[in-house]
């Protein structure tokens, strides 16, 4: 189930990479390969650090289906363009499972729990800051969107309900859970991060701080 | 002869690198590193995602190659800026050698048509995209230029061609004449992407979809 | 002494990175995530690209020293940026570190001195320029600053120590030295590039440049 819910991510990532896309490039070559770079992007990344076979080289069947999450994006736009808001939710759901699933990869390699929390936030973050990087867009890291926070919170949870849930299903399930529901709590209430964890730079300051 | 005419490419890829930075950056160091990084770019990364070893460790000749082309474009800057169109034919040769190289190194690691293609399509653009995020420039995947759909075109045409042609060697032979007939066409009518492959996001939307 | 100078360089590289992306991001996660990637990304893309375990992996304390290096830059932000001066040397003293052990770690995998005068430059200045990327500032290859110059210099200068002094720790010494010294000279008084070093591209050049 897992598995087909990964493919049905990837299908979702796509569309909402051919999204946020749209606004800088329209033709529909540069939108499949953004849609694409979303899609796979993080993974990617997360293989070639973890030295292990790039998932999709064996596993093509993602890239056709993040090729085809791309062109119908662009067949239905604006359809899906009202519906952004059910996408997101979709979004949710995909980066939550592919997070977890990361830190499995990562715990089958023999990672520590810290490379493995590392491989879940790259996962779920990297291809969204590719495409931004990419599509001349403000990535995640520069916005002040609740994206990259629940990943990390629940990646940091896992390996700590391993410990103290009787069986890993349910730890994994847990933890999925536990970045969704954190993630639709900050897209229904559009949560921003609280005050006292920003810094407050001085003009002057960040001036001199240009190295 | 492929071999010679690739580290052509190469140096032809440095000056355009240069070239193309100038107006971002202008000190000399600068400008090798971007014209280095234009030249071996996409070949590093398509190694790297192949787990094979990045090409230029073994056969650094291509670095000095890059290096050298950098340092004439450098010298020779105005007369260079002059023969641009030139420089762009060459340039058209380059990335079809280039292209449909990688896809050859593809198969040789037992990938299918799928990734070659891919491949293909990373090596040709890699290095220039790259090049244009160092720089601050909008890049390929943003601009209206037909640059990566001719290669894209030509890479999907090869492993038909594999089939229907008789021996390997004809079939790369029309695949590279293919991407370099339509770069060449491209730069000389200056073409651009007909407008019904373009998709037209409203403006509501597009403040929706910033996800 | 030279691992310990290491984890000092690591934390101050953090620190640096944070104090160099708050103005663009002022968040606590991002912050943290951006002095990750100054300290640890030149090294990252140096071993993905040697093919060797990237060091994190294993030496896994690497990132909690920048991780804590970064919530300091964090919690003592206003007192760092007034002390700008000082942190901007003890990161002259990590870069001259760090360069010369990338290319220890070259060599040992057998790369030529030309691969392991470019892993130099990679990990020295990869992790400030995935930075600024990632925070969408002007990075290093595009400012005016005496960054990179030193460390190439010292970097080209370390094989031919290595030949011409009696023995390799006084050469990697000297060179670590070289690249602290020209580095130390630039901050101190704020040197540029020579103008004889720049390309100065006509405006019409510019546009036509435009490949």
């Amino acid at each position: 189930m897992l598995y087909n819910l990964g493919l049905i991510a990837v299908f979702v990532f796509a569309i909402t990479g051919v999204l946020a896309s749209a606004p800088k490039t329209q033709n529909i070559f540069s939108l499949v390969v953004l849609g694409l770079i979303t899609s796979v992007g993080g993974g990617t990344i997360r293989d070639v650090i973890l030295m292990v076979p790039v998932f999709w080289l064996t596993e093509f069947i993602y890239v056709w289906i993040a090729i085809a999450g791309s062109i119908a994006a662009f067949l239905l736009f604006r359809q899906l363009q009202r519906s952004i808001n059910v996408l997101l939710y979709l979004d949710a759901i995909g980066v939550s499972i592919f997070a977890i699933e990361a830190m499995n990869k990562s715990y089958s390699v023999n990672a520590n729990a810290g490379v493995a929390v590392i491989m879940g936030l790259i996962t779920g973050i990297g291809g969204g800051i590719l495409r931004d990087v990419l599509a001349g867009r403000p990535n995640l890291l520069v916005s002040q969107d609740l994206y990259a926070s629940p990943i990390l919170i629940g990646c940091i949870a896992y390996p700590i309900l391993l410990r103290l849930l009787p069986n890993p299903e349910t730890s994994q399930l847990v933890a999925m859970l536990l970045i969704f529901l954190m993630r639709a709590a900050a897209i229904h209430w559009n949560l921003r991060m609280p005050n006292w964890l920003h810094v407050k730079p001085t003009e002057a300051g960040q001036q001199k701080s240009d190295v």
